[in-house]
């Protein structure tokens, strides 16, 4: 039985989702249908992207994963496919592929054109989840060739500006803010802020694993810790969170609504000796 | 793998959508169950017809929906199932099925009253979902004969009024008011507003296809587009909706906020020369 | 094909849920994952307890049901596995399996400590449900025997006290208020609040089934009934509740906002003669 994800910013209060999973099962019924997420916050590919290299190497390596944050559908935004030995990936070449790219090393991209594959000739302009994502992906799923899909894309040319949605030869990236170390200081910036308030900076683990550290925020100063009960209930912590980066938390509570912080703030973080 | 799919105003805070789950299930555990969704606002019958008449026809022809607002649990409503090439349809008879009946051209329907195919012979006054619908619609998708599950109901007799509840030989209707076109005028009322803010009137695509149109509403202007993006961020733009109805859209935004729009409101498009 | 259910309060909005799923299907893609609920108030094992007690009976026997609000993960807390007639458990000691206990009648409990069935040697201390409780209950599920999963827990030891997540040789419990009978009057509590505003008491249906009554609260007097339509709209009825308790709810309204009463609060039941 084939595994296809979906992470979208459809809400779960419409018909929307439940209507991608009949386009997928109409073709073939034994498919496997998992939800990542649909509460992506509306029309925000860097969540999108930041949710999408967070779940998809859990999954098996045969797996499609259809993620649809597409403010651009029916623009002249590219629907693209990519095939890695990690996965397959299905959605707008807007950048909500540009974390896993570096880590997937796809071997083929190609741009949705064979429309063959769609439910229909004449796709809604406003519902390529619906209408080019999701039958796209269950053919994939089913055995047809990825080649087949459309025309190949050249990966190793100029790469697009974005935004607007121009296209280009090469895959539109999501220009992200990085992380920049000085002595034994490190400035992180807030990538993700998740559900329980946690607060997930775009420090990785393996530059300040196996140290000590402290982080300073207004009045706050925030320990390091290894387990979010390292501290009493309603103290803050930092500590390296689940998915790799380093997190400030709240025991039992929300950091993000107690620091006042939001996604694309800056974290200053002190090795100590 | 037969599929049976859920609609309900049962929301995914507590257990009753997973226990409906595991009344089909323990039933046969082969069957995929799909949620449409599950966010229906609490007791609202019409928005609960507009999901499943824009729903079911994703799905094979074979699938069994179970659709569940009833605000009349308990009561002397009836509980139907409608046997069609479309689909199988089963909840309660409150209008529910009123948008999709002229469509899909029903060839049975059977009031639920053989207890055989009830979870128990006492179901629970408040909770026909998990005692009736559930396993009625997995002992369908299971293969029961459609003619074991009630009395057939003879469609051909008179409507009975809708609310209250009561009891007829023809099944309840949801009244709804209709579009009315007047020279170059369409007045249209608002169906549906998405979790995207979109506006989704009741006027569709083919009184309007290929013509070029205006709204006004309040001090706003509205132009004809094909996609979101045909107007700048921040812009309201109307164009044909994936459902194939006339929508009102914000760029990056909610529209229904924006032009403080509800349920049932009129809208005025004027078709230009 | 086996099931597996998951009750957590992870929230819809990240990746955790569907990573959950992702390291299962990782280990066998043919079981069939069901989601009971992932809204418990984060941190709430009371009301995690109550879903999970009312949810598991609806499952076949085999199922394996894996529960997660986790507020201890990564501290001495232990992870556990139950074995009873009645289905498979998964998840922190924390007294979330307290409700379930004493129905089950528990055949087997193992602290989770073979490593094998991790997902990793060296779990995240911050995510259980995807390092231990997730791949553990699909090797469970996939035929792994129960015994091979940890260390037996000897069941008839002292019982910790909680919090905090002390170790001991037998499981955690949860304090419980329980109802008062005095004559003709029963205090009980209000055990759980669901979507629709359903207040759900602690008063068990077996000491009023049959019985007349009447519940005071503020100024309003609340008369017993069968269904919600047996009141009109905007008015307050008791009832025995599909979960089997004294409920009291609003005909097509939310009674715990108009009796502004919270989990926990006491309610006063006067049997009539």
């Amino acid at each position: 039985m084939k595994i296809i994800t979906l992470l979208t910013d459809f809400g779960l209060d419409d018909v929307y989702v439940g209507v991608m999973k009949g386009a997928i099962l109409g073709i073939n019924r034994n498919l496997q249908v998992i939800d990542i997420t649909h509460n992506i916050p509306p029309q925000n590919i860097a969540a999108a992207r930041f949710c999408l290299l967070n779940s998809y190497s859990y999954f098996p390596t045969d797996t499609v994963h259809i993620a649809v944050v597409d403010p651009g559908v029916g623009s002249c935004r590219r629907c693209i496919a990519i095939k890695s030995t990690k996965g397959y990936f299905i959605g707008p070449d807007n950048g909500i592929f540009s974390g896993i790219i570096p880590l997937i090393n796809p071997s083929m991209v190609v741009e949705l054109n064979n429309s063959k594959y769609w439910r229909i000739p004449n796709p809604s302009k406003t519902f390529h989840g619906r209408d080019i994502f999701a039958p796209v992906g269950a053919y994939l799923a089913t055995g047809v060739n990825f080649e087949e899909l459309g025309t190949q894309i050249d990966l190793n040319n100029d790469v697009p500006p974005y935004p607007p949605f121009e296209r280009g030869e090469d895959l539109v990236t999501l220009p992200l803010k990085s992380y920049q170390k000085k002595d034994n200081e490190i400035t992180g910036f807030i990538q993700y802020i998740d559900y329980f308030g946690n607060i997930i900076t775009n420090i990785p683990d393996n530059i300040i694993n196996e140290k000590n550290w402290v982080i300073k925020i207004n009045d706050f100063i925030i320990p390091k810790a290894n387990t979010y009960n390292d501290v009493k209930i309603g103290e803050l912590v930092s500590l390296i969170g689940s998915h790799g980066w380093l997190e400030i938390a709240l025991n039992c509570g929300k950091a993000a609504e107690k620091l006042s912080l939001k996604l694309g703030d800056s974290i200053l973080l002190t090795i100590k000796q």
